[in-house]
């Protein structure tokens, strides 16, 4: 191939990134909370601005905020379907806005108990998890993809770690019996062309992430990949709407202290929880046939 | 006062920091987990040491991470209990260590449901609160700090905040509804002569918990001052063996957006989640004729 | 098309994330100091594992971490030329591997001056920017993807933002003189194909960085998306050995202090630097019929 | 002592923390820029806000953020003067304030190198230390205290631990040869009395900062605990006008690595930097009869 010297524009995308928004519903006196971190990002014809300045396709980021809450005053209803509305605004809005990538953090409020009840507008902020959504706009095309990052499992018992190959750099010993523990982070694609209308994502989202902790806990675990997929394969088998589902999962080490020194035995009991290095174990577990959709995925940080 | 221009040595303090220790309670199936992040610090004679290099009183740092792990063989208990141990085998097991610094953060694990039931040693991590303790001997007295932080609470409505003063660099408008957020952050210190073996620190820490809990929810707040002093309040009356309660409280600020360019209202239902800058609110709530300690908290980070 | 109930793994990769290395070489009193983070995932065929805890293909974490250190006893050399040596490890040595990704931050250690002189074995780090590589094999092919993040450059005027489409939800005024943040993270493909014996990645390294700083002040910016688009062109243009570089550039945001309440007048002197919410200004710069090797760039957190 | 039962206020102090402030003199085509993270905390009689929730003493934390804006339009000079400022208008404004607490970090930014000369309006941040400042009103005393943080350096040898005691928890090997790495953390507190008008605080600073890094490198070192104390005695010596430093200086332990199982030697080359736990050496270096000022350092996070 002759190499052109001509420089070009490839792939692009811009918005605002972390807006904070808490939406309050508060029609009686029992109110709701909604808190988001949004980032709204457009993709399109913006060659213009790149090679000469010139700003006419340019919507304005601070204009993406402003829409994003204006939008939030008709309420949130789920991350996702909040997303969904403001990828059919920009692309709908703009010519030459063809696409884009829209993607919400949400965090969890409890409601504080109070005299034996729950109060109806004080809340504390639930920290098992941050749940994240995806909408990625691609023509004719949208994708949404859900999630959960943060989720800090561990099991005191039925992990181990067997037959894996030797070379002349393994000194790693085999344990039947260690501590598994990891952080989860999962994010699942639901089925191109499903009606999004009639999903209900917080119900999905309730149930896939039961499903996560359930799957954690039921079997022996030979390999963290073995728990991994198992918990991946409850999701797919339940929710039929889930085509597929990718996991980024450290190996969180807790090593056995070798307390012998002191003359003490040390029957797993007493751990040291490490830092880094950590193992990472990343894999996605698939409907056959169902299609992977790569645009979906682009832009993810890291694997998932 | 004529000035002497010998340079000596002042105050001063080593250990081994963030020693992450897990222990797991297996003595029957139903497994139990302790998480802790312990910092030991020896006070005393280590002038030696800085002045000659001479190392023949620095117990190393990497003896007192050991003695952590051999001391939680035996059990945790809670962090005060544990800290209290290890004070007083430093402090007894070398002459020239006359006082330290012992403290803990701990993390809370809960049960995984699976099935229907409390799983027995499957554990997700609860990320609610974090838990301290802080233990200062300080010759033959023993201090006891518990606390917590990163409990981060709101209220949707029942504050304000009008009637303060105002001067040429005051533009902030009064209001009598606003949600008012905050991270708290709070340590209580035991009365000094306390009984440490027959106190129940563990239960003590429940109770007052859901105390500064409840003490949030319940008054209208004219300033988060208020509020604190009210949270304080009630955790000194229930509590005869907590002399005095400090809190570090930001006021995390949620503006309210002005949707009206777009032709929208806002009753109270869109906000601006801030990050910098927020108000920062600290006291001390006390027992009146208790005495302070300042020894005791000397070596906190900032107010608490 | 039919939609199997088949449950199957996807794609996937695991390995050692985070190793901490610092080479020192000691050959003469002048010591050198490399300081590097590697993450090494292996992918190929790791079925078995997933589906059935079968380890015999699980080349184990803690195997990986080892040959890191094995090797970094014969010198690091640069990032890209360790990575490469390490893809080239485990893809020989282990016929179901077939590929992987290797990746590096590494530390930047500037001489102390002292007494006049660079010190021949006493650093400080320079936290300018932190140096970022990839290698990512992929059968037959290998991919060198070099990088930096976290260099924060700011200019005080020659920016302005003006000419951008105003639709309902659009307040933003225009301005001509506005101060230009961004906090650089970019990363640049070498060419499919290039001799990687012959290439002096630190060299490249240096040069590119030193063009991406220039790149930044040299024209008017009316928009932060040019001032990318120059920067990369600036490199492409003086390394032909580079096909595309991409960017994620956040347009930090310094907002002027209306200070007219207090009858002083701002005539662009004082700003409020602002946290979040950001711009978020990505794309790539590419040389025309180059490709774009989605392969390589798979994986890569976010954007770039 | 009769325990009394009232509850009452103890010590307090509130504000606008962290208020972003950047700073840009164009009153020549050689634009300079100072950038600061500025909190600003009041103390005296807040009695009535935190017991009846009457606010007519509070001072509004917006109005502290205005004040430093408006401030900085005079221009800031130095941090520690900026905060003279502040601390001289905050207690003399209100009959009230009897004293307070303010504090900042500074950032700084060197000239970007382009075409060979240093630019004039455009920067690059650089990353290797933070600059702090306090002031402290307490009545009719002032107190200056300056420093920085996260000034990382390391010798790669010259350092040693050998010749502590050894106790039943004792399993560290001396050794004679090790790698020495910390993050400087520093405070120096100016003699009470000094002229704040007629010092030089950036002067100071620089100077401070070069002979702490020069203390660094020049001696064998037995214990950092001895670096320690020649870095500051090194300061003190040459700076009559600073009567204490004080440091928290984390060992940041580099562990060599066991090659031997690989068949490799390993002449302390190679070497895991570890995270936690690490070593913590805190410590004053005073002048003797100079006094230690407490209240000076009340409200500092943690040692220093």
């Amino acid at each position: 191939m002759t190499m052109s010297n001509k420089i070009v524009l490839g792939d692009n995308q811009y918005g605002k990134a972390e807006v904070r928004v808490v939406k309050v519903t508060r029609d009686t006196d029992r109110h709701q909370i909604e808190d988001l971190n949004v980032t709204s990002q457009l993709r399109g014809d913006f060659e213009a601005a790149h090679l000469k300045g010139d700003n006419a396709h340019v919507v304005a980021t601070d204009t993406q905020k402003n829409t994003i809450y204006a939008f939030a005053r008709a309420g949130v209803g789920s991350p996702e379907a909040f997303l969904l509305r403001l990828s059919e605004h920009f692309t709908s809005g703009f010519d030459w806005v063809t696409g884009g990538r829209w993607e919400a953090e949400s965090y969890t409020w409890d409601r504080i108990q109070s005299h034996g009840s729950e109060h109806d507008h004080s809340f504390v902020r639930n920290g098992q998890d941050v749940r994240t959504a995806v909408v990625v706009r691609d023509g004719n095309t949208t994708h949404v993809i859900s999630g959960l990052k943060d989720l800090t499992v561990l099991k005191t018992t039925q992990s181990g770690f067997v037959g894996y190959p030797r070379d002349k750099y393994t000194t790693l010993p085999e344990t039947t019996d260690r501590i598994l523990a990891t952080d989860v982070s999962a994010r699942w694609r639901y089925s191109t062309g499903l009606d999004h209308t009639a999903t209900d994502f917080n119900k999905s989202y309730e149930d896939i992430k039961a499903l996560l902790l359930e799957g954690f806990t039921e079997n022996y675990s030979h390999a963290l990949q073995q728990t991994l997929f198992d918990m991946g394969k409850k999701v797919l088998e339940a929710h039929g709407e889930v085509d597929e589902i990718k996991f980024s999962m450290p190996n969180k080490h807790h090593f056995l202290v070798d307390l012998s020194p002191f003359g003490l035995d040390n029957p797993n009991e007493v751990f040291f929880a490490a830092d880094r290095p950590y193992g990472l174990i990343e894999a996605t577990v698939q409907r056959e046939n169902s299609g992977t959709a790569p645009a979906a995925w682009n832009g993810i940080a890291g694997f998932c």
